[in-house]
């Protein structure tokens, strides 16, 4: 695959794409839906030999589980684009507009990127997904999976292709890089052919998508997220919090990781320890919490840089509000940070003096996602602080452009 | 010079930055201008030897003037901190908020970067003009200037720290990276100690930072700018237009480089011709316009992909809207582009169809400045599409955090 070819086809019709009236992006959406299911015996054909290879490979039982896809799995794509298609369009969104004084009149108005690389990895679900969120936002797709996953990339692909056809929009909306490692490589240094690079992922990909892209990067980062319970935080709430952000999803970047308690509120720990214990959490302590019980196993050194990603916390005593922002900024990652509180005082600080994407008082960290938001659709949450921060949807996967009208005028 | 140490006092500093009020960041910017022109022996001093070394060397006069403060010069950087002060401050801004249906209460807050590099060339003038706009818009400021004006920047930075301090406020807000070249390597590399750099100089300056970042980059880019002379153009409009564009300031991104004139209205090109050259502007012609007179020199092939940033111009005659689309689509660099038109149906697809920071009708691109959008500052114009895109002011040097405030609520 020639890789400038691709780029130049995305280019041209990024053209196309940028000037599309919502419904006929809407048409293709449910288009691409139609397709997809129309071709599930050959997408769980190609899946199926995409998860042969990875058994023969001996990759593990979970990983072969996220590459896996079934009739079910198949609708779920299908009806994310259906559920693209119901959202409003940013495109042409007039984000401020003012005359100046010489009678210019001024608007800015979101326009699509044009062309929007995403680097992915295992699951397959993720191609139909980019795919959706870049043809509702008027950009151009360069999708770049995993090499394991890339029998079934092609058969989904092809499909969402025929959707876009079927819908009178230009098949190179959406394109596959295959190939190569050096296929990346060409992506990462096409500026003025890609516009943006959405790597998403876990921590490896990412790093390395930021270290080598020469096009600009929006970095979907993980989450170290902290919870600390201030000395007027009321207990209930702060136990349902707690397990709610613990234990309701771990996996994900927006679980919590770390509880942080003021020294005044120790009374808490004998709570909280019984009740993560009863919910399957092993709970990694300081003294203080050790003390509290033999259950609890002690927190290591370097323990509270690192995500788990399991049903394990950190937790640590701290002697004053000050102590945990100081743990937060120097363990925290930028993602979600949450203080439970009824001091109006101390939160209007935590909120000022914490630097995340997400600061929460008083209601849990499992917020943080697009779909809470009300945003409906998610290509990641951002940890960076250009462009986009916090959950990036539709609205997120724009620029804009500045208009200006006038009647002859000239600068003096 | 210690690159961490620096970077670490630089962080600390944008914490306290951070949550200033505008009050004490107005009364710090202030301050600076005092202690600027408080210093004025010094500096003016530390600049004559920046001059002496740059004229033993042989530099340019034009460049050695660009090195060259005079008291007015330092009035006029004292000045531009004061009109910081009387700007809004962009922090704390609520740009959107919403409650969501579980009754958590969601606002998206700016709030500054953190530190910003800024990485420019000769002009002493830009360290008191980027040090004031990050004080203002709250972030710390990593100073990279060129090694020719050493002397002047250290006697610059050491008054504005001056001012800082005299304000209550941390020096630290305001550093300066003296040092060799490995300084610059260090602050590209320093993910995580800096959270945006800005280039701000010439195209190989931009480059080289894009090129070497692993710190996202806002590019302030060159302006290859076109203004096409459409069918229905008023030719009073477009000549005034084209003679403010291409001659009232030529040096600049924002001025004209190329005029594309619809075949239908090749009567124009006499007029055009005469009074670009009765301005002192040498037009570099296809055919068409070699054919109105002697005075047009021929356009070389590739001449119309660069600025000339003179009293220079190319011109073309095109068959179409679409060739000229087409033109300013294979040569244009996305900053300004402009139409003289008078049908409605043409001037909407041109602002919809051409990609460009900023699009004009019938005004002239020298509006594309942060001044002249009401601004009030302006760090560069931005042409990636990322962050920010168009004139970078104040708010543009922010980022966002969202607010999660609840009552207890947990995600089901």
């Amino acid at each position: 695959m020639e890789f400038l070819s691709v780029a130049e086809a995305a280019r041209t019709a990024s053209r196309h794409l940028a000037v599309l009236k919502r419904e006929t992006k809407d048409s293709a959406l449910n288009a691409m839906a139609d397709a997809l299911l129309a071709a599930e015996v050959e997408v769980l054909a190609a899946n199926a030999s995409d998860v042969e290879r990875a058994e023969a490979a001996g990759t593990p039982e979970h990983m072969v589980d996220r590459l896996r896809l079934t009739p079910a799995r198949l609708s779920g794509m299908a009806e994310g684009l259906r559920a693209l298609a119901r959202l409003a369009d940013p495109v042409g969104d007039v984000v401020r507009g003012w005359t100046n004084p010489n009678g210019v009149q001024v608007r800015q108005v979101r326009v699509p990127f044009g062309v929007v690389g995403i680097i992915y990895e295992a699951r397959p679900n993720v191609t139909a997904d980019a795919a959706g969120i870049c043809v509702k936002s008027g950009n151009a797709a360069l999708l770049r999976g995993s090499s394991s996953a890339e029998a079934s990339n092609v058969a989904i692909v092809a499909a969402l292709r025929t959707g876009l056809s079927d819908a009178g929009v230009t098949p190179d909306a959406v394109q596959l890089l295959t190939g190569g490692r050096e296929v990346t490589s060409e992506m990462m240094a096409a500026r003025g052919y890609v516009d943006v690079l959405i790597p998403r992922g876990g921590a490896g990909l990412i790093e390395s998508v930021v270290k080598h892209s020469q096009v600009p990067v929006i970095e979907t980062g993980t989450g170290n997220c902290h919870l600390y319970v201030d000395a007027t935080a009321d207990a209930d709430m702060a136990l349902g919090i707690l397990l709610n952000a613990k234990t309701q999803r771990p996996s994900v970047c927006n679980a919590l990781e770390t509880v942080l308690v003021h020294r005044s509120r120790v009374e808490l720990l004998d709570r909280i320890v019984g009740e993560l214990t009863a919910a399957g959490v092993t709970v990694h302590g300081d003294a203080d919490f050790q003390a509290v019980s033999a259950e609890v196993v002690p927190a290591a050194e370097g323990e509270y840089d690192d995500e788990y990603l399991t049903l394990d916390i950190a937790a640590r005593v701290v002697d004053s509000y000050d102590d945990a922002v100081a743990h937060i900024r120097e363990h925290g990652t930028g993602h979600s940070e949450t203080i439970i509180t009824n001091d109006l005082a101390v939160a209007d600080r935590f909120t000022r003096e914490v630097d995340a994407a997400v600061v929460l008082v008083n209601a849990s960290s499992r917020f943080t996602d697009g779909g809470e938001f009300g945003f409906g659709a998610e290509i990641g949450i951002s940890t960076q602080k250009l462009h986009a921060r916090g959950p990036m949807a539709l609205q997120e996967m724009t620029s804009t452009k500045y208009i200006l009208t006038g009647q002859g005028q000239t600068r003096a």
